[in-house]
């Protein structure tokens, strides 16, 4: 199946997260109608939807069904959303644009930036725990994942992670705290989008924790080109700047390894990533294509 | 049963509460430590943890176990903090003391505030996601709590009413928006809390419809006092100086309605509360006394 066409496979499942996202959230009506309007500015301020993307490519593996999933994945993309939202703010990272566009605080105003962040947070575990249970969804499995997706956003994961960031910001760390702080910060979720995926496609627990590890590998391999592109990526097609990071004094994977090792480490996991779909049959195709894709990222 | 002693009641459970959420927080260790001490500090800051012990109550009305509520109490209480912190942030209501103390982001800084009840309520539903359905609590009336519980804290609920009164601040508005923003920012949760706390205590639909009403009914009596005793109550008893509404042009319902005509609103609100607990028995004291309190509330 080398022919696979992830180009294809890509656009078409975020063309159908995007339809999902947009009946997710209303149209702005009465007086609240202010943090409606900044939370659609931000879910639809184009992202690639990965994390909803890996939960349906994880339920199609072990042979569920991505349109059961698809809440779910609506549900992992609002909490990243909500993520980046606060992470711009003047408090946190300072950012004026994110993809291009000026980022929520600089169009909505603050408050109105931390309630849209607060909102889609809330609703996202509304989404999961709407998933309709008479559709033979096992109850008992849905509230395993609102336990696992509490456990990579919260204090434990996500938060985690970026309270890490903070404390580290200026100061010289080891590439263990590092790697530390990423597997929390962005690997946790992405983990989780697996994970969850896995588990509501009917995955056994043997499947399951396979795609929590190939989420693991795929999550710093992911956050280690992420570096690399912020030194030799292309400002047109990322839509930002290249450099940022080093401004900031960011703890980053070259700075800490140089820019060989930094790449040797990220093919290292890309070769695990794959080493954990091995078991799987042509389904895992699309995972496949997602980590190669890593090492040729552009954007 | 007129001997009903109130303020012991209030204590027990205060008691009980406090002592679940010491439970649910580990102590901080780690790199991430910052984020948990600031969570700490203030879910430890002197609530009265009103929402928790209605809560609590509403359960016990039903001939529910408190004990088994009681993840659900905390997680209500998490919500209620996360919203505090955030609402006193310099972008929001710029408020430096809370309850004779500082507030979070004056200890922790801003960023760490924010993370702070970004984790409080993440970590809620988390809470709420594992209470023990071996204890016998079906998965689908948590599943149920969970809904009610975004929907009383999400854009329909708190988060709407917030951006609301951030939208009206410094304008003149009716009656009926203050009364609906409060229903959403402060009622909707106290509504939720009595609700969940019914549900979970195995209450029938009858049941919890008249928890839900009591509640609504509450809430309004709750804030038109609170309104009062910001231009009557005594500054000692409440840990804060009164007259900080007025001062920020906030609309209060003694600003629209005037002094007198609030307290008749604050007396017909108690009476629709008690008028929904008619059908209940001596259980429902606590309840009525909570209800009864409200009118000669000073602190």
């Amino acid at each position: 199946m080398h022919d696979f066409d992830l180009k294809l496979y890509l656009a078409e499942h975020k063309r159908m997260v995007d339809e999902a996202l947009a009946e997710s959230f209303p149209n702005p009506t009465g007086l609240e109608k202010k943090v409606l309007e900044a939370i659609r500015y931000s879910i639809f301020a184009g992202g690639k939807r990965l994390r909803p993307i890996l939960c349906l490519a994880a339920a199609e593996v072990v042979g569920g069904s991505s349109h059961k999933v698809m809440p779910v994945a609506c549900a992992l993309e609002m909490i990243h959303t909500y993520s980046l939202i606060h992470d711009d703010l003047p408090a946190m990272d300072n950012d004026d644009f994110r993809r291009g566009q000026p980022t929520n605080h600089k169009v909505f105003g603050e408050a109105i930036a931390i309630l849209a962040g607060d909102a889609l947070v809330t609703e996202a575990f509304g989404l999961i725990a709407r998933l309709p249970v008479k559709d033979g969804i096992d109850p008992e499995r849905i509230l395993q994942v609102i336990r696992l997706v509490v456990k990579a956003a919260g204090y434990r994961g996500m938060i985690g992670g970026q309270t890490i960031d903070l404390e580290c910001e200026n100061r010289t760390v080891s590439l263990a705290t590092v790697e530390y702080m990423h597997v929390l910060k962005t690997g946790a979720l992405i983990s989780a989008s697996l994970e969850a995926g896995a588990i509501l496609g009917g995955g056994s627990p043997e499947q399951v924790a396979l795609m929590t590890r190939y989420g693991h590998h795929l999550g710093l391999a992911f956050q280690i080109t992420d570096d690399l592109l912020d030194i030799e990526g292309d400002a047109e097609l990322m839509g930002k700047q290249p450099g940022s990071d080093a401004a900031k004094n960011k703890m980053t994977y070259p700075a800490l390894l140089g820019v060989a090792r930094s790449k040797e480490a990220a093919r290292e996991h890309v070769e695990e990533a794959l080493k954990a779909l091995d078991s799987f049959d042509d389904k895992a195709e699309p995972l496949r294509a997602i980590a190669r894709y890593l090492l040729g990222r552009k954007a």
